[in-house]
């Protein structure tokens, strides 16, 4: 079997990291025996904005509705392009035009990568984030001007996409710890949250044998400082995901080596996946990035793809690298991006 | 000089902790010699509720604003009183109808209370919460049923409310390390948060000497476990100040400790002295709640009556019973509420 992927390295490191995460997927297929990918690589990104006042061609979406699955390195050279510019061109066109609704984003104690946490406890959580409406609908304006001027934005939660984020929660939750917690601001945010608190009592209903708790987004933070390992699916709305998942980042030591995984679960239109970081235009092209972020995302994309096992051995060839000391500079190491994925290679075998 | 005081215990253990306080405020008075406090209690909270069906009489607005100043201990009984009543009934009400507009939190790594960070590098932030506005602004509505079923939540940021936060954040900068940091989104929520960065930038300028920042919250989120040293005074909206807060405590070792100002900033009405923490009833009535952040609470009320000195006495005896161990039960130790509060009174003489 051959997996189509559409490959867009982006910008600054996201052209170093992304061909080293496909020799590390192509490295387990050939274990594998089972599949192997074709990848067909798209330069878009903030270079081709600067050469072609667009982000990708106009007829991008189409082109890339070819494809099984995207696989994407890191947008933005904020000096350059205005982040609004290429993210609402890029990264969040494409969530929105093929309907990746669901974002999932796994964070987990490393062995070989320490916590600024001092009693990290081997926590190992999943966060469920809504990815396509909520706080970031995309809706509200702007009236009067100088001291009379007024902003306003509005979040908008329906119940099909609400209801969806929960039920993926649930259903991950039966095949991991068996238990989710919902973020909530019900005290605070009256009218959205007392709906989301709704929908997932409801949606709780169907999976009577699964925990089931809410938290205020305040205390969970808090809770993730304090007590990681109380966690197993969090399941949230895009703003409230998109916090807890750098906060996520952050308990594990990096948030350079976070994973992403921007799901279209109906499997209408691929699904994209892509590491937390950034770009990092300050360290691009110097061979010192760090890899583990970009083949952590290509772990998720061989999960969806129906290869867990597989996916697995990546984790634990990325643990055992990191074990051994073979680190970039961000975390402490000395090791250079080649070295990484050297090891990471070797470790496949 | 007499300072009248409106003291409104609350729920649960905010009836213990409460006069605890006072006690530390009077000795700190009677020390300084210059003022004296004249406290009158209000029994207004959810035992009011249940009797009366109000959170406080109809008229407790009015009395209220005949004190100097109110100091409240913690609202909530969530399993006999909705949350979105005790709190809609009391405490925001308050914070609404007395224009609380910034809402000031501290936090500080404190000498004997040990951080979950490993390496906690003696942080000493402070957050500067809009108050009044912002993601809390009470505005949005449903629409349709069932599976049709839309939330709406309207975020609604003015040019005044935006405004009166950021200079308060940069007049206290200019007390402090001379650095502030707004907390922002707009990546994401592309109508209320590029506007906020405008007032920023335009606020800042006449702060020059003032370094100032913009952190996206959930990279905000990260830092502040990674690298919380980095910060000196941080502003941010209603709903992003609630979460750094709350952040803020988990750090520090305890949200048990926080304290937090509602503040009148133009006083033409009583500021509310509040701790973060809230009610705790499962540990109510017994005298092991941990008085120390209704103790700092009263320290932020000195501070704002305009004794900063006597107010670093009251924060300074905390350390020093904290590094005694003179510890409640909720941070490791096994001593009594009194024993904390006369560790505190003996180290203030
Ligand atoms: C209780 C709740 C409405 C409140 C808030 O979000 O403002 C609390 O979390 C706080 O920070 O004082
Ligand atoms: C870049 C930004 C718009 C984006 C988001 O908030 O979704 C990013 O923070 C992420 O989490 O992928």
């Amino acid at each position: 079997k051959t997996y189509r992927i559409a490959v867009i390295p982006g910008d600054g490191i996201g052209k170093e990291v992304v061909p080293a995460a496909m020799e590390v997927l192509d490295k387990a297929a050939q274990l594998d025996g089972r599949f192997q990918f074709e990848w067909t690589t798209f330069l878009w990104g903030c270079d081709y904005y600067l050469e072609t006042g667009k982000m990708m061609p106009d007829d991008g979406i189409e082109i890339l509705k070819g494809y099984d699955q995207i696989f994407l390195g890191a947008v933005g050279m904020p000096s350059l392009v205005p982040d609004h510019v290429s993210l609402w061109g890029l990264l969040i066109k494409i969530r929105r035009d093929m309907k990746q609704s669901i974002n999932v984003r796994p964070a987990k104690l490393l062995q070989g990568l320490p916590s600024p946490l001092r009693n990290p406890n081997g926590f190992d959580f999943v966060v469920v984030r809504e990815n396509s409406e909520g706080e970031y609908a995309e809706s509200g304006g702007r009236i009067h001007s100088g001291q009379d001027e007024v902003a306003i934005q509005n979040a908008i939660f329906t119940r099909k996409g609400t209801e969806r984020a929960m039920r993926y929660a649930f259903d991950m939750a039966k095949t991991r710890r068996q238990h989710v917690t919902s973020a909530t601001k019900s005290n605070g945010l009256t009218y959205s949250m007392p709906f989301w608190d709704e929908v997932f009592a409801e949606v709780g209903r169907d999976y009577e044998d699964i925990g089931q708790v809410s938290n205020h987004i305040d205390a969970l933070a808090a809770f993730l400082v304090m007590k990681p390992e109380n966690f197993d699916v969090i399941v949230a709305s895009n703003l409230f995901g998109d916090i807890l998942t750098d906060l996520g980042g952050a308990i594990m030591g990096s948030i350079g080596i976070a994973p992403a995984a921007n799901l279209n679960i109906e499997r209408e239109y691929p699904s994209m996946f892509e590491p937390v970081h950034g770009s990092a235009p300050d360290i691009a092209g110097k061979g010192i990035a760090n890899p583990l972020g970009q083949i952590w995302t290509g772990k998720m994309m061989l999960d969806f793809l129906g290869y867990p096992e597989l996916g697995a051995k990546i984790l634990d060839a990325m643990e055992a690298t990191l074990a051994q000391g073979v680190k970039t500079g961000d975390l402490g190491g000395e090791a250079t991006l080649r070295q990484v994925t050297d090891a990471i290679l070797q470790q496949l075998q």
